[in-house]
């Protein structure tokens, strides 16, 4: 999408497939920033680091982790070692161990001498599938929003959903910015998303850059939006989705939820089929909810007057950081997908599971 | 309370009575710094800049405000000037204008001459009462918890409420300081609170000093700590209350107390009585809710790597920062005060009113 006047992919591959370009998205808002990865193992730690985040992107990613080992050792070792590492690197996001799954499971079949050229191949059409999925959340999206009879629709975000999560155009946000490019006046409430603050660094230059309006909220002023009439619907994105409708996303979408039902706002889901775990439902304790360190919950980078990124503490108390939260159906108006608009009953019966 | 192991109050007069003495809430946790506030600006100025702040502590440092005046100037004039800069200070907490109109009712039925005199025994006065009342919240919030059967007793608390926002002892926090007394094992899960971080900088720092374990969480987190069972209940402070029960308090109580009552946790408002507002019931937009700069959203202080108190940039996009909600009665479990413990809907009805 837009930076500027120029469009970019927050992932790509070089041409001589050597390495592969990444937005370094911990270094947004301040700075655009591209990197280059080489390795498998810079790109375990750019998963790792949040360097590259959001579960599409990041299943993505994987998949160009396997090609840039490939690059290096097509044997069998590597690919099972490579798989291990990858999965390791983000236990949440069910995409990631889909993508990987999906690659070594070709690459294991074909012959080692086959796969660097393969690995390349599959990466590559990985990145360009997310992109039309996202194109096709953002149509089905966008005949559901159409309808709203506002003048000005106010949409409630959390985290960051956008295009910097995917390989392009985003999925929460993909509607939005379909609604915009069709001449709705649009206006995005984005919560700050507390600890690492991915709305108020990612979704809000994200809106910049596009040049849709809209207003950086603390996590808790939701309830306050909603209670007063501010908000006509909320939309997010999913790190895991089950097929009794639960879904797993950022931590503080299920209080958004809650708030959302308890206001009559309609509360959206945004994924591809990709993000729909097969094994998951029932208990939500069934599958592990990644606890990241307490540092980034007592630390917090920013810009100092100088203009230098520097990291603050805020406090040396203990703390307690879990990445995400599970929000049951019957929170949830509706999910969109790639394949259409779905009621969360219906989520284990959409074609292509 | 304690700190170290010595006992402070947030504010007290000189032996002389040339100036009050406060601690400096802004320097938190990082330094306890004690300040000398000597003229009745720099009180306004330290109730606008949240070196005091909950609403029990600025009604006492107004009347403070009021003494201060009065060594320099005790006309009819300076009181009603002096009246008028306080309720402005901060819109919102009801115990503001409370205390203020009590002090300049008094001062200004009385001759001149003997202004500067009552007007530091009216401050003191008020200083004393809310200690009384928040030792008497704390015994009857306490009768109340004791029965909870459990080894451990866990529970949510958001912003301030302890010690440092009252005189001494605190309002939500004051049950829990006498659990503790009494022996019971208790853990508090303490929101961060953006945008300002009163859990992370106030509350943890004054559960720290008294050796009470507690947890620092995102604000994003309760939900899913009450979704898993980790939180017995809930208490939270108030800066006005309604005659039907509703609570203005920090921005996000209203998305706990939603959470609370979806995950059948019982939900208390702990505050004495001059929080409630017998003007406020009906509609919640009858009243101004303080919207503070969008600079507390799109800036943080913290300790750099030398110790250094600085303050970094997170962003520079439109922000929003209303810093209070209202929460309806139906989520309100029961209302602590210095009277007793009471359902919503007898509020009303307390006496002393």
């Amino acid at each position: 999408m837009l930076v500027g006047s120029k469009n970019y992919r927050t992932i790509e591959a070089s041409e001589d497939q050597s390495y592969v370009k990444i937005i370094d998205q911990t270094a947004l808002p301040f700075k655009l920033k591209i990197i280059h990865l080489k390795t498998l193992d810079e790109a375990v730690q750019a998963i790792k680091n949040m360097q590259v985040r959001g579960a599409p992107l990041i299943g993505v990613t994987a998949a160009y982790g396997f090609a840039l080992l490939m690059n290096l050792d097509i044997s069998d070792d590597a690919l099972s070692k490579c798989k291990k590492d990858l999965v390791n690197a983000r236990p949440t996001a069910v995409n990631l161990s889909w993508a990987v799954n999906q690659i070594y499971d070709a690459l294991i079949k074909c012959s080692p001498k086959e796969r660097a050229k393969l690995s390349w191949e599959l990466a590559k059409n990985l990145a360009n599938d997310d992109v039309e999925k996202n194109i096709s959340i953002g149509l089905h999206g966008y005949d559901l929003f159409r309808a709203c009879n506002k003048k000005t629709i106010n949409i409630l975000t959390h985290c960051n959903a956008g295009w910097l999560a995917t390989v392009d155009h985003g999925t929460a946000l993909s509607p939005i910015f379909k609604l915009f490019d069709e001449g709705f006046d649009v206006h995005v409430w984005v919560d700050e998303t507390r600890p690492r603050n991915q709305g108020l660094s990612l979704t809000a230059w994200e809106l910049s850059q596009y040049k849709i309006r809209h207003t950086v909220v603390t996590d808790n002023a939701g309830g306050l939006l909603m209670k007063e009439g501010l908000v006509d619907f909320v939309i997010v994105g999913a790190d895991r989705v089950a097929l009794d409708g639960q879904v797993c996303n950022k931590i503080g979408t299920y209080l958004k939820a809650i708030a959302a039902k308890e206001n009559k706002i309609p509360f959206y889901v945004a994924a591809p089929i990709s993000t729909i775990d097969i094994n998951f439902f029932g208990d939500s304790r069934n599958f592990e909810i990644e606890c990241r360190d307490s540092n980034e919950i007592m630390t917090m980078r920013g810009q100092d007057k100088s203009g230098s990124i520097v990291e603050v503490r805020l406090g040396s108390s203990p703390a307690y950081n879990p990445a995400f939260d599970v929000t049951p159906p019957g929170y949830i108006t509706k999910f969109i997908c790639e394949k259409g608009v779905f009621d969360t009953d219906e989520i284990r019966n959409i074609e292509g599971l």
